[in-house]
């Protein structure tokens, strides 16, 4: 596969007030979108730090992706996501080199992007994103 | 803080020889170095996607900081670094902003860096590591 770079690193908070905050203050930089992903139950708060974004992820739902994720392991990184040239042939790509695959075609994410998640099973439990831009 | 960009990730595996090719696969791109870190009981492999590099950490000692976090928690994420222009003011201006820190004063790294960890309870889950190039 070819990734090109990372595009964000999604991690897991409790509260998008309380932890905006402390990014803008390490990362020097602001807050630059919020954004609600129904499908996902989350809220996300963006930051670009060079080439890289981090995600900040909010459950807006004790039962969603997010909110189990925070009660069993507690705040922290959540996924990485790559930026592939088109999601779709990538997790094909994935697929057939034995990789467990959780979305088996793209969906829609946050900023419009197309996005497909790998199975952290197979990816050595670290949970991985593959992402391109939603007109691709 | 003005964080410059995102220096590496780095990941706690159980066996970098089980789990490099599967990272050359995913990344399209070879490990670029192989280095043990005595004083942290770890051997790491690097690969470089687009600006950030991907720090894969095998313990050399199971009471080491990376034996003992897949010992708990499993593989997966186990830090991120940021490049900052001066490790130790970078520290001492996240403890005047009340963070806690790990390290005090900057030690060396892998990859011949000056590195200085601040607490993950006081970034949100985060172990989070600042870093800049070994002659400054």
């Amino acid at each position: 596969m070819k990734v090109k770079q990372i595009e964000h690193i999604g991690i897991a908070v409790k509260s998008l007030d309380e932890t905006i905050p402390y990014y803008e203050a390490l990362l020097g930089t602001k807050c630059y979108n919020v954004e609600e992903v129904a499908e996902q139950k989350v809220r996300t708060a963006f930051f670009k730090v060079g080439e890289v974004k981090i995600e900040l992820l909010e459950s807006t739902d004790p039962e969603g992706p997010i909110g189990k994720f925070v009660e069993k392991k507690g705040e922290g990184v959540h996924h990485i996501a790559y930026a592939v040239d088109n999601v779709n042939e990538a997790l094909t790509e994935a697929e057939e080199s034995g990789l467990r695959l959780i979305d088996k075609t793209q969906r829609k994410g946050a900023e419009g992007l197309n996005i497909g998640f790998l199975h952290p099973k197979s990816t050595h439990g670290v949970l991985t994103e593959l992402c391109s831009e939603g007109d691709k």
